[in-house]
């Protein structure tokens, strides 16, 4: 399985997203989900996947075989908006699994992927798309400032509490990491490293890109400093009527 | 959908269940899916119920008819151990969706039902069992003192950091409440009343049982008071090493 996750507030965008595929829990192994595509000063797209590991490279591959290619008809630099790549990544998705169907003759391997794509490009706004396996796509907005593909119920309740429009980047950032460890905690299918990005409105380049596993001191901190936290929350809840 | 969960310390049984059902989101009703079977002084049974509503009622008018029977062939009242009345349920379960799938000519409605069983028998030790939809069951154990059933996800983290075997019984039960809280929040279809049971270990009596309604004052205080710990417990997390 998968998690990853994007915020988008007034300040920026905070992207998030664990390294583990397997295919049984008796074949795991690491794969970065997160590709970023930056020409600074010009435009920077955020890429996360999560679904068939054969379909996502598939697409993966391909956008960065027309990105090699002089004179491409569509490529991740040519899109002259967020939307306009979106919807060239949802045909591209779309378009590699029906090629794939079409080998299978009737067997039922699930090829569906699905990506967050998350940036700006040149003036116009940031925005955040999740794309889905058919090729069509949603956008965040104001009111659901955050995106999620992969196992996303376990580590919902933290963003729904807490994320809104007005929150620091760190602070979405830190969320978005307490949101992931509570999701490997309970299902062993997502898996670090976590990679985290902060991209700051109006920028057009990376400001912050970190890779962090479980022994490092800094998410060892936050783990402790969130479950101290948690336990006394819990301590400090009402009592019942008859324990007074 | 449904949301039930019961947690076994050394100290007692918590049981909690929402109580809404649907069919699509355009067709929601309220069923209690807590049932208590209470022989003071003798046995206490609580079972809960997740999943096809059809099946789960003719479970509960099947239990209730052996029960009302002179010489039944079983009953939850002649059951010798708790792991007997499971297994009891567990074939009533599996055998009523036999005999409903018969009718169906090959229709593909789902007709599991999963069901969640404690309580405690004369002097035999308190015992809590999960009841799956083809009859088998599994027990909680010491490393494992919590079962869940239908939406399990979205509160699950919160069980995870906080329950362990040595809790208080009005701790678990706030710990139990939080977690449906943030069940309801995200799963539109998981909904109120919160049943709530509390039974303490060789009382053979239920201790405590509750009706929760979202604007009774208790309820309120315990949501507003969690949210405040948790936006808390996230103010306190350590910050980057850039930030320093």
């Amino acid at each position: 399985m998968t998690y990853c996750l994007a915020i988008q507030t007034g300040e920026g965008i905070v992207a998030a997203s664990d390294s583990r595929t397997n295919a049984g829990v008796d074949n795991i192994s690491i794969y970065k989900k997160m590709h970023i595509f930056e020409w600074p000063g010009e435009r920077v797209l955020i890429l996360m996947s999560a679904g068939n590991l054969a379909t996502t490279q598939a697409v993966l591959k391909t956008l960065k075989m027309h990105l090699s290619e002089k004179k491409p008809k569509h490529s991740l630099l040519k899109a002259k908006s967020l939307y306009e790549a979106a919807r060239y990544i949802g045909k591209l998705n779309a378009s590699l699994q029906a090629e794939q169907r079409e080998m299978m003759q009737g067997q039922t391997v699930n090829l569906d992927a699905t990506f967050i794509l998350c940036g700006q490009i040149g003036e116009q706004p940031m925005e955040l798309y999740l794309i889905y396996p058919q090729g069509n796509c949603i956008s965040a907005s104001e009111e659901s400032p955050f995106l999620q593909i992969g196992e996303t119920k376990y580590g919902k309740p933290i963003l729904d509490r807490v994320i809104n429009n007005n929150i620091k980047l760190e602070d979405a950032a830190r969320c978005a990491l307490v949101s992931l460890d509570s999701t490997m905690r309970s299902n062993l299918s997502v898996g670090p490293p976590v990679d985290l990005v902060i991209y700051r409105a109006n920028s057009l380049k990376v400001e912050r890109q970190i890779s962090l596993r479980p022994e490092m001191p800094f998410f060892q901190a936050l783990k402790q400093s969130w479950n101290e936290g948690i336990n006394r929350a819990y301590h400090d809840l009402p009592l019942f009527e008859w324990e007074k």
